[in-house]
């Protein structure tokens, strides 16, 4: 994973993709990021699911939560004791186009021997979903269609 | 980085997010492929735009051509000697949404003192390019529009 150091640097070059790289570029992190999306939100349902050290998953969800992604929130089940589950900020929600374009270049990618093993659906209509480029006009952009990165000067 | 032991591990994992994150689910990897998108393909561009230790960049590069995410091409200018560039496959230009939601989500939610310092249009048009989650039946998924993932069994 990205080291403290690593993370500052990266998190103040002047390009979002780098910001956005210093936050969720390591791989335990965007798996994470995926169950929590998939409605994994106990410390131990996540680390079972992951298979993961349990140090390990602590330190992505405490640099997690300093990032603002998630945030820890205590409930309680009936006359249980308190617990706590993890849940995504707006900042977190917004990740989703990159976890599931991540899924979408697996399944085509890596689909492994039977095929792509989740199909993620609209919970309305139960049609499957896609990530899609598109510009302000409305063009569909495809994969070899040339696109311009122009510096603002910002 | 990842270990060549975690990449195996996750690259066999039955989850398209987990293979496509064994691959590019490092920071440094994220950045060499944002430049090659932009344009810079010799090892020494690469070099100067990152900023990283030649024997990283080196890492990240073999990594990418085993991947079959990059090659690495001759060519030769003028009466100069053989030089090599790094050009993205098929499958390593499939990245580009990943690289565009995470550009995406920089600019939103760590935007930097001045904005976005780069706007990434539409060659043709002109008009900057987002990213878009669409289900089959063409409807725009909001952020916090109910997907549902199911488990296909392959």
């Amino acid at each position: 994973m990205l080291s403290t150091m690593d993370r500052k640097a990266l998190g103040s070059v002047r390009c979002s993709v780098a910001r956005t790289a210093a936050v969720v570029g390591d791989a335990w992190t965007m798996l994470v990021l995926r169950d929590i999306f998939r409605g994994r939100r106990r410390f131990d349902d996540l680390a079972e699911s992951l298979g993961i050290a349990r140090n390990v998953l602590t330190n992505r969800l405490t640099t997690l939560i300093d990032e603002e992604i998630v945030v820890r929130v205590p409930y309680r089940e009936g006359g249980s004791r308190e617990r706590h589950e993890y849940q995504l900020t707006e900042a977190g929600r917004d990740l989703r186009p990159v976890i599931q374009a991540m899924l979408a270049w697996g399944d085509t990618h890596r689909p492994g021997p039977g095929g792509p093993p989740v199909r993620v659906e609209h919970d309305g209509c139960g049609e499957p979903v896609r990530v899609e480029l598109r510009c302000a006009a409305d063009h569909l952009i495809t994969r070899d269609e040339p696109l311009r990165s122009v510096h603002t000067g910002a």
